[in-house]
């Protein structure tokens, strides 16, 4: 019928449908064209973006100018801004702060056309460069606690622009899902004196029951307790905390499975909408969060609608057995 | 700018962009139309359900015919079932269950034209007394731990079928959400020894920034943190943890603002799809539990998507700040 099956990572249970156990069919797959006008981030169009922030100009052309190869911006829209504070305060009985942070788009291509899985993977290296050079620049603000790495393709998975673009963005707190996380894995690693991410990724790669791709370094599978169908994490092999010590030769690596990965949505899943997000050790952690917190990315492919019960209940019914995804996933023709 | 903003039910920070401040026209609003073929939840298909658990039946007619006021079947499509069970298993370093519980549809009216919105006061008390009556007969199996009910109204909210119906599941565990809800209810009741639902319904009323409408038994307002543009939340008034204790009077007041809630959706908001969740209680909770936890219903209009960022951080932005969502939901001529 179906398991309650819970996820290490969070203490969250799923509901895995394993009598339905959709194929991709199953869904109502939204198309990820956007529609739109005179695209702001094409060349010729950099006046259209806020000034930029980092730029791969090999030619040395000058900013806000054609000539780049990625280029950084500031959000038009930001969720946050960059201004004094946080300044911490009630308001009767709730807490509040001023919502201080930095908010940017990492325009990845200067093809309109292209998505991200159809990028070369020189490209995708030189798009990770950036998420990992903004990175280490916003951790530089001793008020942030967390740099958080997001990608929204397509309408259904909230994407607004249709150019290729991922977005950064600095935070004075450490989000509840990630502490979540955070807390799961120290329980975990009181236990067990181990890493869960490390134990995950190798018992993955041991039964390959939900194996999709590896490479030397990365190892991409579907999880265990997926909540949303042909979820997919991509797992560094080796412990790492910081997504900002990933080192050249991983670069290499992750652009490679980054690309496996988005190129398997493209084939098996129709195309469909996805997000992806780095999750990475908070910055200024405490002592010892090292040893236990794990970088990683969540993608999650978007064929499926939140409905009541999930907001109720805050766990997923996924109508997809992820031993069911990662065998249409792996099989895919990439 | 916009406020971070501290969710005093489950200490999730939500990010207000009181800059842009939507209203409904900010919002695409998809359209709650369900298509779809004969309606099995329409009198004279009633072979079309499985057999019926529950019925208001008038005039006494036969079970599975016409002549029904209310009708209960179970879910055709159950997400989980009654079976032996639970038995709790490792599998390798993972943790599973069988999925065992009870997943009902409550077919509110005879009438597929008419929404919950749409009905008459009586008709959605009687609605509501099904709710009771259900939630009642399933908390007796003691295995389960939770009984949740939640309404899909339109497809963008997960809804698969457009005649008006309500859903109702129970659960061999309790829920991540309401553990999140139990924990900080409970750590507010050990700080202060008041319950922190009282006291957000009491500021509420007594400041009236975010108050919708009330009546002698329960407010309905937007919460402080919403989540979501246009979030409301309904709220006994006087302290009580079951929604299963319900007196024939509060219903009756209850029937009276949820027709109310759901009617301002309807003319302020353009019709949008929406969820709404009852929270109550788990079933046989531990001692003590009484004082510090307080039913409360959560109605969430679907204007906008959830993006990478939310998936990533388990916050929200959200674009309408709660103190213009409930003035133009306040103005609403209903």
């Amino acid at each position: 019928m179906g398991d309650l099956r819970l996820d290490p990572m969070t203490a969250r249970w799923v509901i895995i449908s394993t009598e339905k156990d959709l194929g991709p069919d199953g869904y109502d797959i939204e198309s990820p064209v956007i529609k739109g006008g005179t695209c702001p981030f094409c060349p010729e169009n950099e006046k259209m973006t806020p000034p930029e922030i980092d730029a791969d100009r090999p030619t040395k052309t000058a900013v806000d100018t054609p000539g780049w190869e990625t280029r950084t911006v500031p959000n038009k829209y930001p969720a946050l801004k960059n201004e004094p504070g946080p300044d911490r305060q009630g308001v009767g009985m709730f807490d509040m702060m001023n919502g201080i942070g930095e908010h940017e788009v990492i325009i990845e291509d200067i093809d309109h056309d292209k998505q991200l899985a159809d990028l070369s993977v020189e490209q995708i290296e030189k798009v990770i460069r950036v998420y990992k050079r903004r990175s280490i620049e916003l951790g530089k603000d001793e008020r942030f606690k967390y740099v958080l790495i997001f990608k929204n393709y397509g309408l259904a998975a909230g994407a607004s622009l249709e150019h290729s673009h991922t977005q950064l963005i600095s935070l004075p707190i450490i989000p509840k899902r990630v502490m979540e996380e955070l807390e799961c894995a120290h329980r975990y690693f009181d236990y067990k004196e181990r890493c869960v991410f490390c134990d995950i990724a190798k018992q993955e790669i041991e039964h390959c029951h939900r194996e999709i791709s590896e490479n030397d370094d990365f190892v991409a599978f579907s999880p265990f307790a997926s909540r949303s169908p042909f979820e997919m994490h991509i797992m560094p092999k080796v412990h790492n905390p910081y997504f900002t010590d990933i080192s050249d030769s991983e670069i290499v690596n992750f652009a490679k499975i980054l690309k496996d990965v988005l190129m398997r949505i493209k084939v098996a899943l129709k195309d469909a909408p996805y997000n992806f997000i780095i999750h990475t050790t908070p910055l200024n952690g405490n002592h010892g969060i090292q040893e236990y917190y794990h970088w990683h990315v969540e993608v999650m492919p978007k064929l499926s609608k939140i409905a009541g019960f999930e907001w109720g209940t805050g766990f997923y019914i996924n109508a997809t057995s992820p031993e069911t995804a990662s065998k249409i996933l792996r099989e895919a023709k990439v």
